[in-house]
């Protein structure tokens, strides 16, 4: 290949909205109401758009003749390069929106970056995905604040929510070697220098919501490496599981 | 295929096992107890041995140099002839003792008929298995038996499970063509025949446990003529993914 970093750093992107988007896809057709049923499956497809614009790209650049459909669906778990938080399952509605909600600050902030890719590609995708994601942030947003300034019982489970997803925050902004060889490219985000904009954020919108910015400072971490959680095998056992039992399909 | 009845027929006995032995393979580890916990694993190893043998036989009757392991885990969801009791969830534990419970009655009556199976090998499985099966129906008997005529909350749910999961009683008396063509042969169990003792047993045991038995006239039945419930593919999808992920793979 000749831009190994270039296809790793696509990948490690697409990877966090794929995966994002299989487990809202879980979620279709039993949201707690109408709306919300719908808009997560929209948010998913949203996600699963631009995924397609990243696969299409990193199977051009990895140069083997691969479709979108060989990176989405073929590879093995250590090749997929999302970061832990988007593989957390479905709990309850607030671990769903909550989830939403610490990836879609951090998604905006990044793609506001990538607008200014010195890659037309990438800064394309943005451009196309950003509107999409502003929409996304603002759904999920609310709906914290909503459950957090709610009820007792909804205040304590979107409480439950923040806290157990928070140790997965910090992998957001680590910077692998492909991050890092991108970044001197002027290619890629250097997401280190949107950690504290982002804490910002969402301590603001927790405030505001009645909820408790946890103080926790232990945080794990590893998909961006390919070393996932027990879900993933099950998401992807999922995932897979139509072009591994039908190989070369196509729709 | 020289005699695909018995090949249909030993595959339909075999997937009723090893789709069990799978739904409480998801358990492990997660049992309400230690002791729950090692018998719900136990009991899956019981009937993934049988599985063994049954498929085994049936590849070798197949006579296209198939290993169990591929009729194990490379059929498509339409090739897999279990009831559909079988294959539903495990809610809670109610719904676990349950099913198991409701099959483990079904399963003793005919391992005791298969004894007097023509087919010798058959017979061989029945007289091995059938020691297990004992164990199972008693372990599973006295905790329908213990959650029915405990607490108020536990009888509900044990109430909740067998009403449930009732309406896949009556499939696992249906016979298939295969069923058909091996009565009379002297080669299967009629299982017709085992209808009246399997609901007398059943109730005399709910009865005791302070259950109603249903009464409900409705039955649902599919999984023998591989017509599945959604839950099947998802039960695939987690089964399959070694097998079709790393193709020809061996322990």
């Amino acid at each position: 290949m000749k831009n190994n970093n270039l296809y790793n750093y696509i990948i490690s992107i697409a990877d966090n909205s794929l995966i994002l988007a299989q487990r809202l896809g879980e979620l279709c057709g039993h949201g707690p109401t109408l709306e919300t049923d719908i808009a997560g499956t929209n948010i998913s497809l949203d996600l699963i758009g631009q995924t397609r614009n990243y696969y299409q790209y990193a199977a051009k650049i990895q140069g083997e003749g691969k479709t979108e459909d060989d990176l989405a669906f073929l590879r093995l778990e250590r090749e997929y390069k999302n970061v832990l938080l988007v593989e957390q399952p479905n709990d309850h509605f607030g671990f769903v929106m909550g989830r939403q909600y610490l990836f879609d600050v951090f998604h905006l902030l990044f793609m506001t970056e990538m607008l200014n890719s010195k890659d037309e590609t990438l800064a394309a995708i943005a451009k196309k995905g950003i509107k999409e994601v502003s929409y996304h942030k603002r759904f999920s947003g609310d709906w914290v604040k909503r459950l957090g300034d709610g009820t007792e019982e909804s205040n304590a489970k979107m409480q439950e929510a923040i806290d157990d997803l928070w140790v997965y925050t910090d992998e957001l902004f680590d910077l692998t070697e492909a991050d890092k060889a991108m970044i001197a490219d002027g290619i890629g985000v250097d997401t280190s220098k949107l950690k504290e904009l982002y804490y910002a954020e969402i301590s603001e919108l927790l405030k505001e919501a009645n909820l408790t910015v946890p103080e926790g400072k232990y945080f794990t971490r590893g998909g961006k490496k390919g070393i996932h959680s027990e879900h993933m095998g099950y998401i992807l056992s999922d995932l897979q599981y139509m072009q591994r039992t039908y190989p070369n399909m196509e729709w």
